[in-house]
């Protein structure tokens, strides 16, 4: 962990990769460590910031901000709930600080919210020190399993509307989360004909072949696909992306189905406007996806 | 300025700003410092980085990276053009790196660009550093003008179709470019009935009171304003803005007005669909705007 001290004496965690986005870094002042230990899986991490407010991070990578974390957690729940007719059961794998599940149970149509997180000690600390976000593990539509995400579809299968990833980078226990195997997995759990995925799909400007491969694998199994871009200043870039795709080739995945509930979601982030508007991408992104397909 | 060794020895070059960006910082690692010079108005630095190109850098905020800067100036520059009818005669406050130009001369109806900026310093260290953006500066259509931007607003009225503010934050010898008086000036500027600006507007994650103080006085001088968004990876944030402001009542600026123009001009950022969707702005900025007008 890179933690640094300026020359007023005050402490930054810098969130520096050379193997992800070399050569550049983002920093948060410190105001107060509040956990730091090494889980099962990762080196968990939460400190209390000058500006963002609390501030989780997993192997050195910030997950979230108190201040800004609503634009990712808004836009992985009602991208894919406000493109599905009738979303009552919702999977998410990872997640475990709540965020994504605090959003979800605002759809009134949402009746049943299985949480699977490999990562026990990621849910007890976001309860402690992300209360807002963690609020939604009270509500009475959500189970939580602590389970390997992959090993949690492999014994579902026909069972869920909406299957929203919401996982670390590709380095660690989320890995897997960003291969072939694993969107078989996600396809095989989907209830036919309208079933939705919507997954953690990386940054633009820093992994643009990534973000290939996985629109790649997403056309081989699903007959509709679509890539979103959201403004999100605390990840690298500040931009971080999404990939969703449903079972249903006439599934309008650019277009909230129903814009009165958009615009009423209690949301700080998220709109009927954003929806759409996420899907248009920068041209050389979109070159790169439309060359693919040549 | 801020240059900071790592435990390894390598150069990083920290955008630190207690003022505008408390608690936050972006660093890009340096390769070779290539110029470092006050200015008659500014610290002017260019390094060589590891990662994003070469990188412009005045009173310590980075301008532009070779790498990204695409985004910002075909944003500046399309926004305004594709809005107008018949953009003739454009004129660019600031700018001095050059890459407004380059895009504002692709459109096929410009014929005459002038570039009013205050420092030559940062021409000439363009044209040496970053001659990507600086080979607009060659083309037939445009001439330079190292001046104060106000003063020469006025001595030329009503004789512009399009005017661009390019400039850094309002901190120095940006700091006039938004406020009032020089809206007024650009306003008597433009050409009737259908000029058109396209202002800087800073960030909508750090700058919402300036954000609603622009727009503000964009909406008692003009009676058509919006303002855009764009992805910006090495402006604070990952995001910078747009407050575009026409005399038309009837423009319609979230929308481009020759679609196989917008998509034809060798762009990688901006396309029709961008043109439209950064108008799309988050429930929490569209918010403050609207209670704005109540």
């Amino acid at each position: 962990m890179t933690i640094r001290t300026d020359t007023r004496n005050n402490k930054w965690f810098c969130e520096a990769n050379s193997q992800f986005w070399p050569g550049q870094e983002f920093s948060i002042e410190i105001e107060e460590i509040l956990y730091q230990q090494r889980s099962k899986y990762q080196d968990v991490l939460v400190f209390k910031s000058k500006t963002y407010g609390n501030v989780l991070v997993l192997d050195d990578c910030i997950q979230c901000t108190e201040r800004d974390e609503f634009a990712y957690q808004e836009m992985a729940a009602f991208l894919p709930l406000l493109s599905h007719p009738d979303p009552k059961r919702v999977l998410i794998i990872g997640g475990g600080d709540g965020g994504v599940i605090r959003e979800v149970v605002k759809h009134p149509q949402v009746e049943e919210v299985i949480l699977c997180e490999i990562d026990e000690d990621v849910i007890d600390v976001s309860k402690k020190y992300l209360p807002n976000m963690a609020q939604g593990f009270a509500n009475s539509k959500v189970t939580v399993i602590i389970c390997d995400g992959c090993e949690y579809l492999k014994q579902h299968t026909n069972e869920f509307d909406v299957i929203i990833t919401d996982s670390s980078d590709p380095d660690g226990p989320a890995e897997v989360l960003f291969e072939e195997p694993y969107y078989l997995l996600m396809k095989a759990a989907l209830k036919q004909p309208y079933g939705i995925i919507c997954c953690q799909a990386e940054c633009i400007w820093l992994d643009l072949p990534l973000i290939k491969k996985l629109v790649r694998i997403g056309s081989r199994l699903f007959p509709s696909v679509a890539y979103a871009n959201v403004s999100t200043p605390t990840y690298p870039c500040g931009a971080l992306g999404f990939l969703v795709c449903s079972l249903n080739e006439n599934a309008k995945l650019t277009e909230p189905n129903n814009i009165k509930l958009a615009n009423e979601l209690n949301t700080k982030y998220y709109t009927a406007d954003i929806h759409r508007a996420c899907f248009a991408l920068p041209a050389f992104v979109r070159k790169e996806l439309e060359d693919m397909n040549k």
